[in-house]
């Protein structure tokens, strides 16, 4: 950790601030510049509050200079993870294709959408039982009966579920479920977190939608930190001034990603944009830049089907999509 | 509700969207306009979901009449709630200083604190017993412990305690604590909402980073749905693209909350600019501008003291504003 | 145009603005609903001053049913325009790649430059004479002598040059360049548009950092509407709260600007991300969601060659995207 | 500036990069860590690329340890510096109070509204002669003329004027005009700035919707650079995800800056918030956190007076708002 003061400081608040660290049980090595004093910690700087001593009066900045996360580094762990879900495999040069509904609604739609999207080569099924919604009185998902009719579609399909998990309290629910979602709202949430690190279950842990990559691996550390190495990283859209689309997708956060850790990255792009006609393309483009995998919302209900509209994408619309991705990924990554 | 369609939409089309949202129990009232279509949906609204129809492919937009928010909302409550803690009163006209450590460290600090900032005038003591940390290898705080020296220095001062809570399953450890803190990570934690709203504690619910108001508004609302009016708002600085402070505090959110909402609204300068040298003077803008209250972190111990810094005020600087504050309120809002 | 009143709005205040809204020459129709009051006003809305309106005392919203924007409307014009330059075309299914380097440097480096770009099948050389520099210490290039060097490398090479124009004060000079850039910080300088939309050459006009689309395509409209229907759009990064790359690449403009406007959309993935690594996996990404070409630095000198950095790519690297892109693409809009 | 270096760097490349910032002129100081190497550059670095050595492949990260802006920097110019217009000071404990109509519209209004914001104790007239508006077809003032107005109003009342300049080829219409004002969208055009600069006339200088304090400052050293001291920084917000005001006005900006700078800090509520109920909260929150100076919309014709709003405020409004505010600003700063 490098510690810059401010020019002009007093000796005497210098050495105080020098004693304090020595304290800590930190090595402090003085750089002493024509304009500036440059202070380097040496020692474990983990436990440090960087921002109490950013803000101290006599220092112009503090920096980190090795990362806080550890079991996420690619620094430490150089080859790509790969989560094996049955037969289906994420990262290390294995794309996955996840599809489904928004909500679990009934066994007829469920087990129809598995069918359609598992014809047209999905690898997994995804389907929301447990729904966080802004309003209270909005439909909260069918909950545990929807983890029910999940588990037929995967029995008539094969296709491995993924589906959100709200609450530690719901965990013992979840047993039998394939990969667990951490939604976007709770990516910070640390104790459900630390609890999903103690399973043995393949996590797919959403991007909130402010927060930076730093923290996105912050909380993915905190899983693994508990012993839990299967995380699957998703993005799916920040929250920004832009109004014309629901969120903006971050997708220079793929290669970047790619850059930092081992983990595993995947793209929503329906939830990032919240309209049908945007899906394709960004899914097209996801590919283009090097994603594991995508998670795509596809329904078939005749309101949908009637009006060509909302996020997801009706069968043969992802049926269409499916069959270029994999060969825009190719072409672009040979 | 109001659905505008596209213009030169196929009258088929517009006749099963017509058909569809009568079959959910709505009344559709159609105007003709020389250049749109515009359908106005009288009946229960709150179930129908906003983002679906305003996704189809031959709708434009589509606009919520009626706000979702009923419990918090000033139409339907036009007088200000007045939280009440003991003899300790916030929102209409009461104005409630809360102060104290950013975390309980131990016996020592936290009376010590607890009666500088009582004799400077503040109504309540806040102190993090369970914190929550970006990072798994930080110092979580005491916990059950820091919420028993919080009642220590409530017994030593009389000053009724706020104190946040991370999780439901800590929630029998709170039963002694007057002000449950809803930290700003935890917004949209809705089964934490809906548990707490089936106490009779007071909530402070902080704004999350990237929230607008009206998620500020649902999210009182689930508490408030669960039979618990006793919520106290709170702005704590959003994320923007801004760096010089840790987060952009957004005072106008004050005057526009107190608009919408008969619930009192209070400001956290320390966490909003994470500079100590920022708190005084938005605390005072806070006031100006007509907030139910402040909260602040004041501290006691010799690095902050020493290098006049970290967002934390030192007692001798809490009490110079404490001073101040309550003039410039009584000036602004006479 | 829609307005929507508040509910419970005084009838003499409604019938108040009904009568100033009629003398402005517009039609006002009223659907009165059990809730609110809604009305349509019919006649050229192009000068109702929305604002105005929207933040009356009695109006809870108002809506433009038609955009304001007109010549770049694809409503009214739905076949794709082509921008030629010489035998280059852009738009309408023709992509086109513009590289080069960020400055103009001397006559060895821009002719070198535009030789290798040329080689590895770039269409047009790009390459700043006139530089936008935060700071007025900083070098801002070799401005009209930069421009002279332009013109030799097109000599040598036949490519057309593009490059940026700051003030209407040079226009003069560049009178013989072939496209004429208006920068991030620029698209709102209207007075330069406006000038720029009297002369007959193809402008470049590149997004702001925190503009909307639809005031990307007003701006567009200042050109268009003085005369000069020559306009591509760029997408280079927006400003978010995050900070890994310099801007955050918003990818999802490109089709959604393909569906509001007939003009072609490129994107810039150097400036966008900052970050030579970035560069290449954008650039595919932007080629697979539709964009008609691509704007991409790249230089010859050994700094960069030496540490393999900046947000430039080397030649090779250059020779190594542009084999791929053109596949991506074709296999992405097949 | 420090450069770090990414850690296991080979040395040859290290070499190679000393070699290089050693040509530039620059001294070298090498701090080996135990994890890590950290460069100390000495010399002129005001013209060092910061951004091209913190993306070469070796760095880790750059930072400047002496800001880049000298002219308005607080460190070499510590006490305030005090604009004067007349008899008029803004600075150095000088308020100011500049009121007006948003767009100059007619003698008989301007006339109007400088007599009553006189009355009610304002020191300068505002209003735009030269609009800047996001729509070619939308009203763009009066221009010359609307000037000419300006200079009546303050021939019948005395109030100095301040008025917004668009373009460089208008400025010999601006010789009699007390302040010149940039306006946001033009903070960031640096050859208005350059030629403002050449004047000695006052500027007010407005921050970008998108921009940092640092960018501010640099913009503002751009005028100081060419020899003009007399500049007023004003903040009128910023461009968030936040939706329910025009912009987030930035409070923490008004101490943050008179930290940085010795320039005045004015705060503009009325374009940062667009809503005419919010004018007067903020505005007194602005004096209370120590601002310099307000600039505020004040009107008098009949739609804003039947209706109670828009962004202005009613003379009898700015009447009740200028009694407060130095009150609440004396209180504050006592």
């Amino acid at each position: 950790m490098i510690v810059v003061l401010k020019s002009g400081v007093e000796q005497e608040k210098q050495a105080q601030l020098i004693d304090w660290l020595s304290e800590q049980g930190l090595q402090v090595h003085i750089s002493q510049g024509e304009y500036q004093t440059v202070l380097g910690l040496v020692g474990d700087t983990t436990r440090v509050d960087m921002d109490l001593i950013g803000s101290l009066g006599i220092v112009d900045s503090v920096k980190r200079v090795t990362e806080p996360f550890k079991c996420c580094n690619r620094k430490f762990h150089p080859e790509d993870t790969v989560v094996q879900v049955g037969n289906v495999r994420i990262g290390g040069g294995h794309f996955c294709m996840m599809a489904g509904p928004c909500s679990v609604e009934s066994e007829e739609q469920i087990v129809a959408v598995a069918k359609a999207v598992k014809a047209s080569g999905a690898d997994m099924l995804r389907g929301g039982a447990f729904k966080p919604r802004t309003s209270p009185y909005d439909f909260a998902g069918l909950k545990a009966e929807g983890l029910e009719l999940l588990k037929i579609a995967r029995q008539e399909t094969g296709l491995p579920i993924v589906t959100e998990i709200m609450s530690i309290v719901d965990l013992h629910l979840f047993e039998d479920v394939d990969v667990l979602q951490v939604g976007a709202r709770n990516m910070q949430n640390f104790d459900l977190l630390r609890e999903l690190g103690k399973t043995r279950k393949p996590i797919l842990l959403k991007r909130g939608l402010a927060n930076t990559l730093k923290e996105l691996l912050m909380s993915a550390e905190y899983i693994m930190a508990s012993g839990n190495e299967q995380v699957i990283l998703c993005e799916r859209g920040i929250r920004t001034f832009d109004d014309y689309t629901r969120n903006t997708l971050d997708l220079a956060a793929v290669p970047m990603l790619h850059e930092l850790t081992h983990l595993p990255v995947i793209v929503d792009p329906s939830h990032a944009t919240g309209i049908n006609r945007l899906v394709s393309p960004m899914a097209l483009a996801a590919a283009a830049c090097g994603a594991d995998g995508l998670i795509i919302e596809v329904h078939n209900d005749p309101i949908h089907a009637l009006c060509d509209g909302a996020q997801s994408l009706r069968p043969e619309q992802f049926d269409a999509l499916a069959r270029k991705v994999r060969t825009v990924r190719e072409v672009a990554l040979a």
